[in-house]
């Protein structure tokens, strides 16, 4: 049965699916060598869903030749055993931990179908669409009235990864993040911008490979001063010596990723996103 | 030890901890009588730092006086065992699946720290963030050479929804979303806008609650026209008639969160996020 050809993987949720499929993600990243065709279906909870889901299971069962696996979140049991039927390897998000901590918690798990049923609700949900909104309109240089209500202020040259960082930290966390760029003004007066001075506490720094820099502002706006690599060159060290003069938190944004940057603000700045 | 006071719960990784927390919150949801202390300890990735985190849980127990539980997704066996010290219930995301993933693929896992070390060289990386930089340029109505350009146009009144809808897609699937507004003069003139009707295969309409618009508009402009609950509702409607006369798919995002909606937009436009 085991070998190294391409294997189809499902998510199979009675919800979105995004939980299962980020789990998935994470275990098969293991595997690199294991070749694999991935897809998600969402919202099954019915039978007629079931069965659907079912059928595509066993066709990529005919077609690969090796059996497909199966990650799932699917709460309903009689939907599961419809899934079951399909020749395939299942591994159920909800099997292997619930029962377990039924028994630690000394109650019953609700077996509610599809977890963000009802989010919108929330608490924590309002406040992520609320710092998404914030994020958006603080983008960029705000005035120091808004700076006030910010969690975090992210500062940095412009084109140092700042926008998708906020973003991601309002969307995964919910935190309320504005961001200020650090401009050629800024170094030539050798001080923070007024406006950010109020606010030493909340700012943390973005830097970036001079070269990388470069790359990005290229392809913005081609052959420009701006994207010189002398001009970003000197930027990025102007910034770095400011942060350092200023004890201002800063990391390299160069090699990583979005998640990467917002766990490490979230864990420096000490955030709780929960409100804990 | 089972009871129902507050537990502290920890998630525990060698990355960001981002996969483990939401499969934690997930499982979680389960117990929504449950009250939880919950606590990210991401970059766990050496022997000091566990001891760091060790010592964490201890002081939780001995504060809570129930046990805590520990999410894991740690791959260093050492670091583990440090971790295991302390007195807590460990679900330990790789124990329950590499094993029976390794047999299944018949290879052993690369026990590779931290699936986001490396991972921004990767395609998929580079696609969700040209992605989020194509949503913030083509927020609210773009011409017509840059629609041709996105996998997704989403339609709709404003503020039904498309801004964050467009950035989740971004940032979860690498999708390119623009979003373009409905307008009240594409309602006296009948027709949708002419940038839109050449790329009929790629719109989805979001639709919204009268009396929800009202109270969105009211906070972005008191008490203006445009938040009057008359104007919502004949924008909501006039904005429905012309989806159904153009047969543009589109669903109500008033009790659905970004989640729920950019799922259900995958599934129906079948977008495949990893070029599939």
């Amino acid at each position: 049965m085991a070998d190294n050809s391409t294997r189809t993987v499902f998510f199979v949720s009675d919800g979105t699916g995004i939980t299962v499929e980020t789990l998935g993600h994470s275990l098969l990243s293991h595997f690199p060598n294991v070749q694999v065709q991935q897809e998600r279906v969402p919202f099954v909870d019915s039978l007629d869903k079931a069965m659907a889901c079912q059928r595509k299971i066993r066709e990529a069962r005919m077609k690969g030749g090796v059996r497909p696996i199966v990650f799932t979140s699917v709460v309903d049991p009689q939907v599961l055993e419809v899934l079951r039927q399909a020749d395939a390897m299942f591994l159920d998000m909800l099997e292997k931990f619930i029962s377990p901590l039924e028994q630690e918690l000394g109650e019953a798990s609700t077996h509610t179908v599809g977890r963000f049923h009802g989010v919108t609700d929330s608490q924590d949900y309002k406040k992520r669409i609320e710092a998404i909104n914030f994020a958006l309109i603080h983008d960029d240089g705000v005035t120091d009235a808004e700076l006030a209500k910010a969690d975090v202020i992210l500062v940095g040259v412009s084109r140092s990864g700042k926008t998708p960082t906020s973003l991601y930290l309002a969307m995964q966390f919910g935190v309320k993040v504005a961001n200020y760029p650090l401009i050629p003004e800024d170094f030539e007066r050798m001080e923070l911008p007024p406006a950010l001075a109020r606010h030493k506490g909340k700012l943390f720094g973005l830097s970036i490979d001079p070269e990388r820099l470069r790359q990005i502002r290229q392809e913005r706006r081609p052959d420009s001063r701006y994207a010189s690599i002398g001009n970003c060159r000197h930027e990025v060290d102007a910034a770095q010596r400011m942060m350092r003069r200023e004890g201002i938190r800063w990391l390299d944004s160069t090699t990583k990723s979005i998640e990467e940057i917002s766990a490490t603000i979230m864990q420096e700045v000490r955030l709780n996103p929960h409100g804990y």
